[in-house]
């Protein structure tokens, strides 16, 4: 009977972490749970976290103190993160895809769960070291991907408008040069979307000059804010110098040949631990 | 030692199955990564089910034949779903969201992954007898939770734009009337992102008078797909008759009154089955 319950309590244990990464859950949440002491609990956090490890599925964290508790990391293994990309890579260089002007069309993929959820879980692994508390993006193409981000660090988006828009209130708003086009815009953030000193990670599906990273850099300073990361889907090989010095690409897209309709775009390759 | 590996298993098929809702997995695919005979696996799946149905944590479904397998739906229970809806009609109806013009600041909780995906859940499960293909949002604050209903349903989300823009090739555009304020305005599709004969949902933040649904139902309609079913998270009391007719609300906004600060919002039960 014991041997049944302990299996009922890790695949429910199972769903609660799985479903909500990041999230810290407290033993007693689980004791009342499934009426069982603590130091049960215990035991089944280690079945769990033993046999996610086994499979590549992921880490679970245990936190100590009277604050502690227990928090699945959805960290991809090196070899699935490497399939994506080039399976990503691969969608990416269909010719249909090429759009007058040498724009790449991106938007099935950027709109399809199931991709931007690893989308998310990789940039989350990768920059996990930056320790963000807010995930910041552009409207509209970045949101799944940032919005996906967000999730895996269990922490909220707060999406930059372009123009001001009147249900946002009051709005801090700033003029940017795009560094491709050299045209002006403007881009916005309500002025309550994101608290002074709060540790931002700039999140966006495309990079070519870097103009509109270097947009969100001002406006998050301009409220207070510091930005500890940028992390683009695909970013252009030229030119080499972007308008912001220290970001993560997860494809760089080499080149783009309207005539013959060869689209060059490579997945960046971690380096080894 | 046969007790051990059935622990493990069915914590990686949680752990598989809770990831990816809607997702059909075929016993083969378990099978394989399990090194076991697909009884076995059936066995497990019925731990699974079961387990999941005694703490209301969702749905595993199998379906039969050759192109069938195991799959998990996300059904929030009808305690959880009220639970969640009271909890948004309660932050919503804080003072301080009120913005002049009598507008409702919601942007932080549409934006915060832990609501959306619970938000994503409900519209699945309310909506998953219009069985549709494709979701439709326009940009921008509606996008997190069309998104996670997508993801709950495992389909792609298309994105309207309000105007054009380059980096989507072809578009269809149309101009339409928005319902309140009775401004002309322009949307567009990319001609790519929804094939003919698509079934589609909508799914939206807010609808006060319907024009922006109305819009995207001709928009579709335009292109050759079939509207199969609205929902929005908020709409008003008034007016009664929207541009749209059949369409599903999770919390109705009876009366925002700037004097008093009093925002009057509540959820919408649903009928008892």
């Amino acid at each position: 009977m014991d041997k049944v319950r302990k299996m009922e309590r890790v695949v429910a244990m199972t769903k609660f972490l799985v479903d909500s990464p990041h999230h810290l859950f407290s033993l007693s949440y689980f004791s009342e749970i499934f009426g069982a002491a603590k130091s049960t609990i215990c035991e089944d956090v280690i079945t769990i976290r033993e046999t996610l490890a086994e499979f590549g599925l992921g880490v679970v964290e245990t936190v100590a103190g009277a604050a502690g508790g227990v928090r699945f990391v959805p960290v991809p293994s090196r070899d699935a993160t490497l399939e994506l990309l080039k399976k990503l890579a691969s969608r990416l260089s269909e010719p249909d895809r090429i759009i007058p002007g040498g724009f790449l069309y991106m938007s099935d993929l950027l709109f399809t769960p199931t991709l931007m959820v690893k989308v998310g879980e990789i940039f989350m692994s990768r920059l996990a070291h930056t320790i963000p508390d807010h995930i910041l993006t552009v409207e509209t193409k970045g949101i799944p991907l940032a919005f996906m981000t967000a999730r895996a660090f269990d922490i909220p988006l707060v999406t930059v408008r372009r123009g001001s828009r009147v249900t946002d209130g009051t709005a801090v708003s700033i003029n940017y040069v795009t560094g491709s086009s050299r045209r002006i815009q403007t881009m916005s953030l309500p002025r309550r979307a994101l608290p002074a000193g709060a540790r931002v990670l700039i999140i966006d599906d495309f990079m070519k000059a870097g103009g509109t990273a270097k947009g969100m850099v001002d406006l998050a300073r301009e409220v207070g804010a510091y930005i500890v990361g940028t992390g683009v889907l695909v970013s252009t090989a030229e030119p080499v110098h972007k308008l912001v010095d220290d970001y993560l690409s997860l494809l760089i897209l080499h080149d783009i040949d309207e005539h013959t309709k060869v689209i060059d775009i490579r997945p960046v390759l971690e380096a080894k631990k």
